[in-house]
């Protein structure tokens, strides 16, 4: 059965985004300190059509959480742009320009209904109005036997990990602190719901922890 | 000068204790959870009057936070016993018995003057009233040029950080969540008071990520 596997970078005091995320600025205040370790790598800038980068300890963590990949599943403030219904007029179609780096169908919770939104180089966002679980059982579909990708945000995070349904985990643990923002355990209380730890790679600037199913 | 050094075990979601710390629970509940990676070793154990035990990748860790210590601050809350002022017809003398692990100077943080505590061992417990700053210079002075040990707990540990007073801070990471109780950067802020990343240690159970001044 195809897995749904999580990767995230975190605080080390627990952040996933910072405070007052916006258009501007959709990881928050700090929020991008998260992800300098990730930006400096040729495994991730080659994927966003940038030359150059690093090739260190975290590059077969990043190349392990890319392979058999065949659908991905976020949260709507993942997708961006604004809370509440769609803008007919002026549509927001995602961070990530005309060519998104997914390549496989996108299924992105949210309570207002919209039409699919096929964009270049094989990515379609698909938008799932009846829950966390009927846009994982579209996305295990659409992957054809491959695994699904649970990008996040916080709050999608949550609810898969609290309904058990989250297959594979890996914390990118960043050593500094965001002091508020986006909380990535809240709520999911003291039970990691059969995940565990398997693995540590201690890499430049970041710690990946991965958990799984035993 | 001396350092003033701080380690501490805190959970994936970064609580150091669990909800509802008593006498009988110390560590709140799931806390034990935080401290099963030591409590295996042999490091830990010989120090607490017990055999056998492991060694693995966080033995030289432990031992470096035993190696060169004259002193310990630590808060009221984990001295322990109760709260509010001392019981004088039944003192709590801590948690540690009539031999405590010390055998060095403990300066203990409180609102509540009380008469040192000598104990076995060479372990004198000294109540400090006028705040963290007094305790550290008193700690400094009973170290007789050996470093501080910061042991703790979370609020001490909050107002330490916050002062930028903490030279040294390891985190012993545990894969593991508590969902509430006492976090360890509540109040610190996004600032990490001219700490830096300097080593990461992937052990059984507990990965060690350690910070210093550079």
């Amino acid at each position: 059965m195809s897995k749904l596997r999580f990767r995230i970078s975190m605080s080390l005091d627990g952040f996933v985004a910072g405070p007052n995320q916006s258009v501007e600025n959709p990881l928050g205040i700090g929020g991008m300190r998260l992800h300098e370790w990730a930006f400096a790598l040729a495994i991730f800038r080659v994927r966003h059509g940038l030359d150059g980068g690093e090739v260190d300890a975290s590059t077969p963590v990043v190349a392990e959480s890319l392979t058999n990949i065949g659908a991905t599943v976020m949260g709507r403030n993942m997708f961006g742009g604004h809370p509440g219904p769609w803008d007919a007029d002026k549509p927001w179609n995602g961070w990530w320009g005309v060519n998104p780096p997914f390549h496989h169908p996108v299924f992105v919770l949210t309570h207002y209904a919209r039409k699919p939104l096929e964009l270049e180089g094989g990515t379609t966002f698909t938008f799932v109005t009846d829950g966390i679980e009927a846009a994982l059982e579209r996305a295990r579909r659409g992957a054809h036997g491959q695994d699904v990708a649970l990008s996040g945000g916080a709050s999608a995070a949550q609810q898969y990990l609290t309904a058990g349904l989250v297959d594979e985990m890996e914390i990118s643990l960043v050593p500094t602190l965001l002091g508020s923002g986006e909380r990535l355990f809240d709520g999911v209380g003291d039970d990691l719901r059969g995940l565990e730890h398997v693995r540590t790679v201690a890499a430049p600037h970041v710690t990946h922890l991965k958990f799984a199913r035993r």
